[in-house]
């Protein structure tokens, strides 16, 4: 079985409550992470010098429609329903299999290439985007979304079956299904119930948007007397289900005492949602109930950056200054919504999200002999508050290296640009 | 006289009121670009490749403890007051000239890695931050701190005349200085008085820290019955001179009528501010006033970072976010912010800020051959909500090549990091 040995790193496994940064060697067999100690190498193994670099968990973004990547920058500083209604919506419309492809492979390839090891998707072409994270090397949970504005009801059902029977547990694993109801203001209640029904008999977790808006939040009000955390939790969403939240940033005092229970968890977007005027979720309060919170970026069309990085320093800024307190949130809890927590809302902590004997080999190296991170006063300072993608310098995944100095190996980076320029050049053109 | 051809760049000129980028070339002959159109190279001419890359104005950051740099990372996650008191000033309080000027040579270094060409600061030990200047490369307007809580007024304002005296006009031209009167809190009226009197005897500019705080605000209430703003008005600040206003978060509707005809700008420091907890500063209710709103980061031990494309986006978000609009701010006034506008805030505008015939050589290649800063729909989203410090590939400051490739030209990164190591272990240790 192939082996890498990881040597000299300074470790940040994220396995404990309060950072305990070591300096050992992590062995590498297959997919998994076998020994972390004194290991030497033998003849067999590939050895990575991560001398002068932290060793750390991959980073995974809970909430990612990455086939728009090929739109970031297309539409910018608009009021949300002039940037769906006037932008979005038709540049989408005009999308196939193959923009999604592409788009999937430019959001992985900025994935990958910023540290990001795991992503949560929620799109359309599910074949295509299989397939973009299949070639490309990187691990993601996929949903296909499902909005029910139209007759096509039964066709999307159909493609979360097929996506399922064709796509789970493949490309070595590295993939897994969600079910995806769109979200309260675009799924009845009938239609919950239905990708309920489905997500049981397919013993699968679900992936829904959750209270982004005002709007949403007064639709919902409106339509059903009640917010949209009660809207479904009286449909028995939290009953059973492990289910991910996108967003949660209306919500009450109620809501959040509804969501003690969560199995599951949600995915924070800090980005997107300052970047669309959203507001400001409630992390502190999340937090405070126990209830697990992680982090995503949403599509680059409306946050148009993937970097993981980004987002951790956008989260602390945020609940730091919305409670006018800088000991809101520190750097160590903000490094485990970007793994750990990651994992958790996946319901992939067993496999990914630490540095652990037994877990997959998800892990990423970031060079810290830079001035930006210099002097060493504080790692996890240093990684949630002044890093950025670029100081990624290689990253792992399920075993493989994907990325190493910079250059990737599972994608050609060029063809992909490339790909993307053609692509996006119809689309918006 | 030396020559310098950027060659098949994307120009991003920031001289007009909306952004038009094109592709020329652009020559420079000794510190001045001389042409921009279609000029070809000849013998003695330094051809810089700009295929794939835009070229823009070097970043200016209008407010900095660049000497602090050494401390970042050093204590995070604290109320102010604690880290005032228990960490920075007895830390502070230990740093000698050596220290400062590795710890400017420090920050130096990651400035102009991450496309910053001139800087704003305030610190002590000016010989040393004026000398890390000089050997650096970089643009720098400086100032001593001056503040007035013990018995060594007479000796600030010494080094101010000193500085004054010994490096004003420097440096090629690089170094130029400012009285630096430190806030209201801790300059009583007849020391705002005095250094008012300094700066027009010396013909200076002025630069201040104004209402980070609210405690501050409750200060100057408490003593003055005023707002720090009415109370640097009433004292004649405003009325003839040229002044720098670092923070300026807690400003009422009458403060930012007093400010509708400052001389000079404003210094937004949002990632400092938000971290610190201290509020959002009223940008766009300035900057609908007429009033110059530019950026800065502020000393690394608040804002962990020195790269001014964090800035633009913590900016960017925090506007759009606070006012729940994304059309608050858009992406090329965020540029703006961060070039120009820094530039008139400096009382440079003639020098730099802008590309364009006569004025210094000041400016940026910023490599968006890179997934996420694809596709090329609008480069001035990508600049302002994707890139980062790591995408600048070249660094031009008063015509000399400070940075090619990302490889250092002026400083020896290595020797940086080591010292700021062996500094910073003494002063923390």
């Amino acid at each position: 079985m192939k082996k890498i040995l990881i040597q000299d790193g300074l470790i940040l496994s994220m396995a404990t409550n309060e950072p305990t940064p070591f300096s050992k060697n992590i062995l590498i067999e297959g997919n998994r992470i076998v020994q972390i100690g004194d290991v030497s190498c033998t003849d067999d193994t590939l050895v990575v010098n991560a001398s002068g670099k932290v060793v750390m968990p991959g980073l995974i973004n809970c909430h990612n429609h990455a086939y728009l990547s090929l739109l970031r920058g297309y539409c910018d500083d608009l009021r949300l329903f002039e940037w769906l209604s006037e932008k979005m919506w038709p540049a989408e419309a005009k999308m196939n299999g193959e923009d999604v492809y592409w788009g999937t492979m430019l959001g992985s390839a900025e994935m990958i290439k910023s540290g990001t090891t795991t992503f949560a998707d929620m799109s359309f072409f599910m074949d295509e985007v299989a397939s973009a994270v299949k070639d490309s090397g990187i691990r993601a949970a996929l949903c296909q979304g499902l909005l029910f504005h139209d007759d096509n009801v039964d066709r999307r059902i159909d493609s979360t079956y097929k996506l399922f029977s064709r796509w789970r547990g493949k490309a070595g694993g590295r993939i897994t299904t969600m079910v995806g109801p769109h979200a309260p203001q675009t799924c009845p209640p009938d239609k919950i119930k239905l990708a309920m029904e489905v997500a049981k008999e397919l013993g699968s977790t679900i992936h829904i948007h959750l209270a982004e808006t005002t709007e949403e939040v007064e639709q919902i009000a409106s339509q059903y007397g009640k917010s949209p955390t009660k809207y479904l939790a009286d449909l028995g969403l939290f009953d059973t289900f492990h289910v991910l939240l996108a967003h949660a940033v209306h919500l009450s005092q109620d809501d959040i005492r509804i969501l003690r229970n969560l199995k599951g968890g949600i995915s924070h977007n800090p980005v997107s949602n300052q970047k669309l005027g959203c507001g400001v979720a409630p992390v502190f309060e999340l937090a405070k109930e126990g209830i697990n919170v992680a982090l995503g970026t949403d599509g680059a069309a409306s946050a148009l950056t993937l970097d993981m990085f980004e987002e951790m320093k956008a989260a602390a800024w945020l609940q730091k200054n919305h409670r006018f307190d800088p000991t809101a949130i520190n750097a160590y809890q903000i490094l485990r919504m970007a793994t750990i927590n990651g994992a958790k809302a996946l319901g992939l902590a067993d496999e990914i999200g630490t540095i652990e004997v037994d877990k997959k080999a998800d892990l990423i190296l970031v060079d810290i002999e830079k001035p930006h991170l210099y002097p060493h006063h504080d790692i996890c300072a240093l990684l949630a508050y002044s890093a950025n993608g670029a100081d990624v310098d290689t990253t792992i995944i399920d075993g493989e290296l994907v990325m190493q100095n910079r250059h990737l190996l599972t994608i050609d980076e060029k063809l992909v640009l490339h790909e993307a320029k053609r692509c996006s050049g119809r689309i918006t053109g």
